[in-house]
């Protein structure tokens, strides 16, 4: 696999082991107001030499603005070609981050320090990075890999635990997508409980079926949709709950999405039943439901058009025939996504 | 080579043809102020479908409040990655419409139709996109290819000689890469006072050098420094003249820093001397002479010290054993440097 990915929780010492190796004229470390004070003090005695850029935390600030504040602190540095960066924080930053390495002079080279689940097991491996525009989630950006994703359990404890809901989504869609035993192992684990080891077994499994997809597809031309199960129905269902102005988590929202998806799977795919019903069961254990009416349904259906990955404004998803069988880039018609909509809320108790 | 290359004066049924190949859901056209009016008509007919977007011209403007409008405008009119735009215009245009496309959605396609000799012979082919940033040139972009780029000379007519003059510099830089044979043919043709025909001949020469050292290193690894010939010097000119208030073309910085590389490559490499003296007279006669004196020595040795491509502050250059022979990473010493500016000076009559 191309891009290197290290499961530690030796955080400190991979890292130091990692620029010693990449031998950097400078080291910048991008962290963001929260993370600063609860994960930098851990690795800092380690870079002495690092020129640390904090930005304000949080998915309102992956904008221009800061991205430019982020440019801005690298010149200011004398940063070069030769230099890396260091992206230390969740999602949004190792988002942003990736995106001003990969045009600050045309790209420098930067490492991934995840210190979130969602981070870990989504956003910082396979080679996306980018920030909002607009209001629209990444609508600019680019493809490119960090040099090396250093993954850990270590700093989880200090998440809140909606935020391990919230990346756990994400590993059952891997589950979902890999095979029935990893699927079945995945379940029966209790990932919040686990201790930090025990996690990053987990953790490592669900990352390397992301890796094993993006290797085949890293600029999204086609197989790479898989990774898409639960989003087209879940980015709906975060657009119309900030157009609610009660915005949900990303994760929940692909939990929610995933419930939703494998329903029209049944349809379209005969996805098994059983399956489907226990993935609701725990779907609606874990993260509760996500309320929707068919009032509803007319604005859901306008956000699933829009989608980025739709094309001539179908309704296209990612659907499974079974547990690790995929099929890309299928087209429903709206009767059949209104159809899925309804047992969604049957399973889910609406 | 992997980038399409087309050398045409039909552009219009050209850029039509490629279209139709492309097969985008919508094509956007991306124009300067100045191009908009005096080359777009020529091609609108073919286009009837397509989005202009018109942006100011000059360098002044290759900045990021420019590049957001771009983005901007592709959004409002639904552009998506099965979208193409095409770049129309000088450098400027080619260079931050490719960086806005390759970032636009994690990528969008594009197409160069460079209307400057300076653009098709150097901005629109080999993957360079990016804007300036805080006055640094270039410091944001990114390497991404164009889908196709389609040059002709057929909108030289409209240039000021000035600017003819300007791209004749890298046609020159290129014939000193080259070959004795190209060179001399080069030499001897009147580019400027040839017809469309004449011209296209030599600029595909003159293009196709630049691509072959393109292919071999398309991110600046190594090989692709030797296209830095004469720039070292030429962007330590340019900044002083803009530090002056009374800034140079940036092909007659070029065609300066030729000389004073040139030499440099005389004392360090042997490059021989009565190539040498008749390149110092070529430029002389076409390009009079940058006027600088000891005192400008010190600013002069700082700009090149913070040249993109330098490392560790050194002198960088790349520099010619003969036509056709280069030698790229060359680090000289700052008493040769001010050595190869007295000389400049004495060949320049100044």
């Amino acid at each position: 696999m191309p891009q290197q990915v290290i499961f530690t929780n030796a955080v400190a010492t991979t890292l130091a082991a990692e620029l010693d190796r990449l031998q950097p004229n400078r080291v910048f470390v991008l962290t963001d107001e929260n993370t600063v004070g609860c994960v930098w003090p851990e690795l800092a005695g380690q870079l002495p030499q690092a020129t640390v850029i904090t930005i304000p935390a949080g998915d309102d600030n992956k904008n221009l603005a800061t991205l430019s504040r982020v440019w801005q602190s690298l010149q200011d540095n004398g940063a070069t070609r030769k230099s890396v960066l260091v992206n230390l924080g969740g999602g949004m930053v190792t988002d942003l981050g990736g995106f001003a390495a990969a045009t600050f002079k045309r790209g420098m080279r930067f490492i991934n320090v995840p210190t979130s689940l969602l981070g870990a097991v989504d956003a910082a491996v396979g080679g996306k990075t980018g920030i909002n525009f607009n209001d629209l989630k990444n609508e600019i950006g680019t493809f490119k890999e960090a040099e090396t994703v250093i993954i850990s359990t270590r700093f989880f404890s200090t998440l809140p635990e909606s935020e391990l809901k919230s990346g756990f989504a994400e590993m059952l869609k891997h589950g979902l997508l890999d095979s029935k035993d990893a699927y079945r192992h995945l379940l029966a684990s209790d990932f919040q409980t686990a201790d930090a080891e025990q996690q990053l077994t987990l953790l490592e499994q669900s990352v390397n079926v992301k890796r094993r997809i993006v290797e085949l597809d890293p600029c999204e031309k086609g197989l790479r949709r898989a990774l898409n199960l639960g989003h087209t129905v879940g980015h709906a269902f975060e657009s119309l709950a900030l157009h609610r102005n009660r915005p949900i988590a990303h994760g929940y929202a692909v939990a929610w999405g995933l419930v939703a998806e494998t329903v029209l799977s049944h349809i379209e795919m005969q996805f098994p039943s059983t399956l489907l019903y226990e993935l609701a069961a725990t779907v609606y254990r874990i993260y509760g439901a996500f309320p929707i009416t068919c009032d509803d349904y007319p604005a859901l259906l306008r956000y699933m058009r829009h989608d980025k990955k739709s094309e001539h404004g179908e309704y296209n998803f990612s659907l499974l025939r079974d547990i690790g069988d995929v099929v890309t880039g299928h087209a429903c018609d709206e009767e059949t996504v209104k159809t899925a909509l309804d047992i969604y809320r049957d399973l889910m108790h609406i």
